[in-house]
């Protein structure tokens, strides 16, 4: 694992829309708020779920409805590519829509 | 508590979209499909922080992306008012819209 | 994926305190009984993070404190190394210590 | 709900082993590690669980292994009784003995 150069980082936020970069952590950051803490928690498994599947985890803090996340690879002190896999599988539970019901 | 009438039950059915009445379990019965397993799950989670806030617990099993939810009350060997208050509950969790994101 | 046959299951059960084969599914199968809903609950989401990690599910169900899990592989038709790698993996949570505290 | 003054504070705190109060937040602080990720995030589901059933709420981050929990009351700008209760139900989920298995 390499840390992304800003070209790489800036050229790959491009496609993770919502995800901004955090000078202060050197880290990919999304905030998002939610219609309460049940929507923030059952959000927050999901995203532990994928997390446990990539073997990369998240560094992120809960109040009542919002979520705020970093991703950073600890290995390379900075961003790589197992973030931005992360953040846009992130993107993509977001976009889920709602469940086949039957 | 006291287990509904089948006239109370039946009333009581076409409020609640999705949801059946077990015969065989004298439950509320609702099979739901997601997209995979984490969808599943997740929303599992956010039924079971509904749950503990109501003190009342489903039956359900999950198997994949497949999830079975009975609902009856123990105490009264049928289903009572808080069935209907979790199946409610649970119908409104599929309804909601995606996160507010920001 | 192969499914063993009864010779190797017999000898992997005796490795798997716990678990049972499960004839009528053909699978192998575990029940438990927690102290409360939250503990059944907490200890499902431990296991789904494994199967997440694993990409093998369980089929179970949850009434209360009780969860009942059964494993096979879809694939093969019968019990694999797949769940015996999860049953394993579940003892090891079952087992796991209180956490550390600081 | 009022704020606990300080003499009241201090008293408390004595019941809730593990915790301080955290000046900067004006809040009761507990960092906790676990054995890894998955115990960390069962462990924060346990603690949803009790959160929503006491319709009370944490603020608190999680990094891979460790959980940093913060607790204090938005509606009185301060700890509340609520933020004791929390506390000592957090430390019966820490306390609690591995599940009955059979």
């Amino acid at each position: 694992m390499t840390a992304l150069d800003p070209d790489a980082r800036s050229s790959a936020l491009k496609d993770l829309p919502g995800w901004k970069y955090d000078l202060a952590y050197d880290a990919l950051f999304r905030e998002l708020t939610f219609s309460n803490f049940d929507a923030a928690f059952a959000f927050m498994t999901r995203v532990a779920l994928t997390a446990s599947r990539l073997d990369h985890h998240p560094e992120w803090s809960n109040v009542y409805n919002r979520v705020t996340i970093r991703l950073r690879t600890h290995d390379c002190h900075g961003i790589s590519a197992r973030d931005l896999e992360l953040a846009a599988e992130i993107n993509t539970i977001l976009a889920a829509s709602a469940p086949t019901q039957s």
